[in-house]
């Protein structure tokens, strides 16, 4: 047997022990892909374990995330901190291997993976951030940013919608630095999947402009080597190599079938494996001449120490393009910035201005794009609806070191896109479309707030305020959702001074994304002491006091916060006692000090919430002895301002549910 | 002038003109499509414009549906009882002429369409219904069911990336009914669609098995004829038509340009249009000849005559067949069904099994699917996981009369797709994943409730009971999700009966469809009075009284009513009055009778709620006065067992909140 062969069976034994050892797991890919991975992982990836942030490593996404044990046993050859120990605990309480690759759980784990398709979109937004940030930073002598994006991917990533949409763009975009593996071994969790996986995989993308290896034997490392070099020789398109394996190879009795893709093979089939793959150790035993055939970390080391001279050398040449590429890959915001925002803050409220807050969003953007050269927008083919572009947004299809893009018709690729870009670092990614469509980027937006990285999605039109549109493009349920998502900040300001705050306090949350959601129609701008004004960061605040102890307190948020306030006035002219809160981020208020929310909202004072959306998350904060304005049914088509009538948000319909309210008090 | 001409130009008036009068729509593609929909529709659809409901009828998609006017126009034109008024109020409240096609608001609207790639989505659900109907249906000599499925679609459809999903698998299919025209003006709304829409898609869509009949002028009549000549000549292949047209044609400044998508032209531009279209006749005015040219009912109502001739010596032939094609086109259950799913019901409670529900869920399909030819299983990659097969399941991909589908992994897709099954008539679709890949599918299940029509979305591994997979696979916030969807059931039973009146509850309910949320894990089993039997279906009921007045009441779901059922248990020892409500349906327990609801649920008692899943749905039965134990935070990897102990889920902890609660009362 070969080196090559002896080293990528240590992958395949390790991944049949844990599997075992936990009792469930994925087994399949890692033993398939193996010889891949070998070949990959000792030829041709830069990487260094002894840091994994390195900024200019090679990125490896593996998109099958179900095969994490392939992930985990490279990790630990290749010599980073992660033990044998930690394979022993696969998927135990508090590993640092859990089922599938989480980011932030294991060193060297670049996304986390596991949802098909989320992993190659990951990359496409990795391998736009190295294109992007290298035509920003590099200067000639000086490649500072050269990096390759590496994704391994399975039948299930392709079937997937999500793939047809980012390879699509990675076509368009050129992305010639990544190079995609498919683990071709015609097996889903059905079983052979000529039954409902028939395409020609290679014509597809060929289709997308991408270079297309086809046919390569997936066990045979000279195959797979020369496949690599063939894709790193064209530099104009993404490659994709087509690797033809045997799932679970090296198991005698299940390899081939679809029996070993998510189930231990069993004890008496891994000790088959072991008889076939001449591997005579223990499990969880590796003898030191493949630990020492693995070893990355002198590599490693040297090709950090060669870019970090070059790096010297660039500070030398370009001192203040190196110190703010440090920044940007530090994550770090311009000193100044929280004192130029809160200013824009000011000015935003001193205007006054009755807008849509779409259109204060483009304004924001405006303000603190200029401060920010590390914002990367873009929009889902929306960018005149949802206002995204701003003077000085700059295409990515016109010029590499562009600031925006034009994702197209893709909202679903474009999130998952973002978590990519975010991800690689060097950016701050924001991408628009209507709060309706959020629902087909769904899984991209909580895979953000999983991982805990900074992203920011735009959300105009975002209730049946929209108008003739209809149902189909009025939300209704989907703001719970996303407040419902753990640790996505969700804002939905109500004029030009929130959307200032909201977009400042997205940019600078440095472990989660936030959603911004924003109406279509214009919004009369509130007026507001100082104090208001910093109190609009705490998320919920008294926008309008009661003029003695308040009888009731009127809870709005976004459009509906003038509606409540013109109730309030009446009300007060009635001699009612009212207590105006606006609420422009929930889970912001919701982190306060209890004694701020007593404040805000008094425990035993009776609560109306007005908003154009589902009813049902507001009992939260109204309880079973308030009422709740919102919807309970789909929208219509017709003028929005028709709409909102028809719904019953109109001043009357507030002043007589808060009457009412009263009287039962 | 040809006529032709003249008869599209008609389409073209009114779509200008409608948006004109609406100030606000999409005249550029029914401009654009109109020589085709002349075409298609005055020569080769065959309908009957006095019935929409002909279940022989060839089946149209607007698949981009904000082209409405299109299909509004050629409504209104060949018969279909829609007035010209109707179209004079396109996008006015309670109108027949929404800004997006919806289903049951006009005659003739096969699905609504508007989120793009949705409709090419039903289209092939449409066709792979009329495939398997006339498999199960057709006699020598008798081609019973046999019509086309012809959709249109514009670019963003195919940036989607449910195209890529629906397209690949009705290749699989070979769905040689299905015939597709691409309106390829390379305009999208972001612009000229070279900068981010660059893929061959005649290449792409021969990868997935199509016929293609590329560059088809779609303003050329013959051309366009020619094309759908050869689409129907070739039966073993879905036809994608690629029609280079002109987005506004017949503006002379704006056609060509994303300016006249989706803004009314102006009156300026109109008069301009009118004169270059030579159309002199005033807004909304339709010469009589033109309607002559257009008028269908005359030919619709012979077509229909036709078969309905042959459907009687069908029934003369088959009588049995017959009535069965009827029943099911009618979407009626067998007489006996009731009774039947009822024994079934009671067989389950008397067998006191422990099992997972999903497994309680197989059973279910198991005893419903003999009774019920008309059901359509599948699964999305996942059958051996969802437990989704039964004994006489016969996937499609094998024979054609079977009755169910390997969707492969195409979550989105398969939702979608059961859509078009669905409004096709004949069956009733159900298709499974995991609930937390119901995100990737959350806009077709929206649509279905949308639409008010059957389905059956089977969801399981419904909590972090999951276990080892993670968080990535762990729903939190998904169960609220789905039950703030207005017109959607949803179901998490905690075992094996109330899995079987989940069952059957979905599969009864006419105007909508159901979730049904199934564990992994194995479940006890509860023992019930045949009232508590009984009250299943009433979504919620005390499944353990208390023994006096109660002082708390519990309220679970699924897999924490056997936790629950241990606390209250616990309480009762220590002489605390409980009452312990499962909840495995709230939809239909808010719309029992206040006296019922009040029963249940005692207003003035403490409540508290436990389920894995977010916490904030649950203020909406506990209120402010009460508790909840469920989730706030994403799940773990680690044995299911160890992460309900994790986070809290623990008779101990169930019985110290509760506890609490009783002593703040």
């Amino acid at each position: 047997m070969n080196n090559d062969k002896q080293l990528a069976n240590a992958i395949r034994v390790l991944a049949m022990d844990a599997v075992q050892q936990a009792k469930s797991g994925h087994p399949g890919a890692p033993m398939g892909m193996a010889d891949i991975a070998t070949v990959l992982w000792r030829g041709y990836l830069r990487h260094n374990p002894a840091n994994p942030d390195w900024a200019n490593r090679d990125r490896f996404v593996l998109s099958n995330g179900h095969g994490s044990m392939l992930l985990y046993a490279l990790l630990h050859l290749s010599g980073y901190d992660l033990s044998i120990e930690d394979l022993r605990q696969f998927r135990q309480l508090h590993s640092r291997t859990p089922g599938h690759p989480e980011y932030g759980y294991t060193p060297g784990v670049e996304t986390t993976t596991g949802p098909l398709g989320a992993g190659i979109a990951n990359a496409v937004g990795m391998a736009i951030a190295e294109k992007t940030l290298a035509a920003q930073f590099n200067r000639p002598g000086f490649s500072l940013v050269d990096h390759y994006t590496y994704c391994f991917l399975g039948d299930g990533c392709l079937m997937e919608g999500i793939s047809h949409e980012v390879c699509s763009l990675a076509g368009t975009h050129k992305l010639g630095k990544l190079i995609a593996f498919w683990d071709d071994n015609g097996i889903s969790i059905d079983g052979e999947v000529q039954g409902w996986f028939t395409d020609d995989t290679a014509q597809r993308f060929a289709s997308y402009g991408w270079q297309v290896i086809a046919s390569v034997d997936g066990h045979d490392p000279q195959a797979i080597a020369d496949a690599i070099e063939m894709a790193q020789a064209v530099t104009d398109k993404p490659t994709l190599i087509c690797c033809q394996t045997t799932i679970g190879f090296g198991s005698p009795n299940k390899s081939g079938s679809h029996d070993c893709h998510g189930a231990p093979l069993g004890e008496d089939e891994i000790k088959a494996t072991r008889k076939f793959l001449d591997w005579p150790y223990g499990p969880f035993e590796i003898p030191q001449d493949v630990y020492q055939g693995w070893d990355s970390k002198a590599q490693g080391e040297e090709l950090e120490q060669q870019w970090r001279g070059l790096l010297s050398e660039y500070a030398c040449a370009y001192p203040q393009l190196a110190a703010e590429f440090q920044r940007r890959m530090a994550g770090e915001l311009p000193a100044d910035f929280a004192d130029k925002a809160w200013a824009f803050v000011q000015q935003s409220q001193q205007q006054m201005a009755d807008i849509a807050s779409r259109k204060a969003s483009q304004q924001s953007i405006q303000a603190y794009a200029g401060l920010l050269p590390e914002l990367l927008g873009g929009s889902a083919d929306l960018a005149g609806s949802n206002l995204t572009l701003w003077q000085g947004a700059k295409g990515l299809q016109d010029q590499d070191d562009g600031n925006y893009l034009y994702y197209g018709v893709r909202e679903f690729g474009m999130s998952a896109i973002m978590n990519g870009i975010a991800l690689h670092g060097g950016f701050i990614p924001f991408g628009a479309t209507f709060l309706m469509f959020m629902e087909y980027a769904r899984n991209a937006v909580r895979m953000s707030a999983l991982m805990g990285i900074r992203n920011i999605f735009v959300y105009t039109h975002d209730s049946i305020g929209q108008g003739e549109d209809g149902p189909t493009h009025q939300p209704v349920e989907q703001l719970a959702n996303l407040r419902m998502t753990p640790n996505l900040s969700v804002w939905r300001p109500c004029d030009g001074a929130e959307t200032a705050v909201a977009w400042s306090c997205a940019l600078q949350r440095q472990n989660g994304p936030t959603a911004l959601v924003f109406s279509r129609q214009t919004l009369k701008a509130m007026s507001r002491s100082a104090e208001q004004l910093a109190q609009i960061e705490k998320g919920g605040y008294i926008l309008r006091a009661a003029t003695a102890e308040p009888q009731l307190v009127l809870i709005a948020t976004g459009s509906e916060v003038e509606l409540a306030k013109q109730a309030a006035e009446q009300l007060t002219e009635q001699g009612i006692a009212v207590q105006l809160v606006s609420m422009p981020c929930t889970d912001r208020f919701d982190a306060q000090s209890e004694e701020y929310k007593t404040q805000v909202l008094p425990p035993h004072c009776p609560k109306l919430a007005i908003e154009a959306a589902h009813c049902d998350y507001w009992y939260k904060y109204v309880g079973n002895t308030g009422d709740i304005i919102g919807m309970q049914t789909f929208g219509e088509s017709a003028p929005g301002a028709d709409l909102l009538r028809h719904f019953g948000f109109t001043t009357e319909a507030v002043v007589t549910r808060a009457r009412k309210l009263i009287d039962q008090a």
